[in-house]
């Protein structure tokens, strides 16, 4: 016996989808961008986030939603560049849901932002099959992790619009080639946008800064 | 709002603890040790392997089962080792159950081993919750994820009685202290053993797999 294929019938999560397009109309709405950032353990979502929030922190309103099992340490990160944070820990769920947003929503539901981030929980695999209600999607892949993990885990890369590769300042000391990574992120989304970024330099930030702020001009403007 | 905390009621699992009992039953009978592997996407399980089947295939019959959602990578490395190996490919599943290990089981109940390793598919999260009848549970994390990780994952850590740190030697190139990673180990698990290894330097590999044979010797001894 060489291969074992295990068929699971999908769950339509039919619920969760309808109060995801509830989220972001209410998001349309108020000209709130909403991104949902993707990644493993440690590939450095949190690290990308507090550069970007102290970029956009002068302009815009901002809030970071931090998914975690445990532990507020995430949020405590981002709180101290200055930018309003939530902690969601979800005790055992391997990745956020929209009735967890909309709980949090219906606290805040007074203020508005510009800018929204959500760091899912650390998991390449689950959070891949929930829509948040995000505008943007976001999969982060870390140079230690290896080229090869879009073709290991195609749902992450097949549902981002985006792929930012992050630590590109460890790739001397790695057998990672980004345009591996990239080609095998292209045969399961053409389209996927990729960004490289080391958030120890500060290479590649200000572009995906800006490409942020241009995405969410693009979302509300008016034909 | 600071934080939000969601209560997931937990699912006991009992079909699959029933099936990991019996499973851990049969090999019991068959002396055969079965190691259960554990980790984020990239934290180096199959490189650890590779190194552990080649240390142990002239004295031992070995056989890996590979979890994947997709592709038969995984298990083609390790038959170029010259060892046998399963592909289990899980569709989207975050994990892997014990009744896709008795599917194999059911397959290949003529044949006897003295190893078997079950590669986890790459996740920190769902695969803890889930016995699959292994006697020894072993998490791997590696110098790039970072030294708070247990903290932030611990149900793996708190269930693993063994703990790898990997990619030892890039410690000079990361801000990750082991003493800390085993320290914040010790805090879910105090009784954790903790292993140091690279497979590109080979460092800690002979120590990992003495300690292998001894926790089959152990496990199978007539007192």
């Amino acid at each position: 016996m060489k291969h074992l294929h295990v068929d699971v019938k999908q769950d339509l999560l039919r619920a969760n989808d309808l109060l995801a397009r509830s989220l972001r109309e209410t998001w349309v709405r108020q000209e709130t961008f909403v991104v949902n950032l993707l990644s493993s353990p440690g590939s450095g979502k949190t690290s990308l986030l507090e550069g970007t929030v102290e970029s956009l922190r002068s302009s815009y309103r901002v809030l970071v939603l931090e998914g975690d099992l445990e532990t507020d340490r995430d949020a405590e990160r981002i709180r101290a560049r200055g930018v309003e944070a939530v902690q969601i820990t979800t005790g055992g769920t391997c990745h956020l849901e929209a009735h967890m947003i909309a709980q949090v929503w219906e606290q805040i539901k007074e203020k508005t932002y510009d800018f929204v981030f959500i760091e899912n929980v650390g998991n390449l695999v689950c959070p891949a099959s929930f829509d948040l209600g995000e505008h943007l999607r976001v999969v982060l892949l870390s140079v230690p992790e290896g080229d090869d993990k879009p073709a290991k885990y195609p749902k992450a890369f097949r549902t981002a619009q985006w792929m930012v590769l992050t630590k590109m300042d460890l790739l001397p000391h790695f057998d990672f080639d980004p345009d591996r990574a990239e080609a095998e992120a292209r045969k399961l989304r053409p389209d996927i946008r990729v960004f490289h970024t080391s958030s120890r330099t500060g290479e590649g930030l200000d572009g995906w800064v800006r490409a942020l702020i241009l995405a969410r001009e693009k979302t509300f403007s008016r034909s």
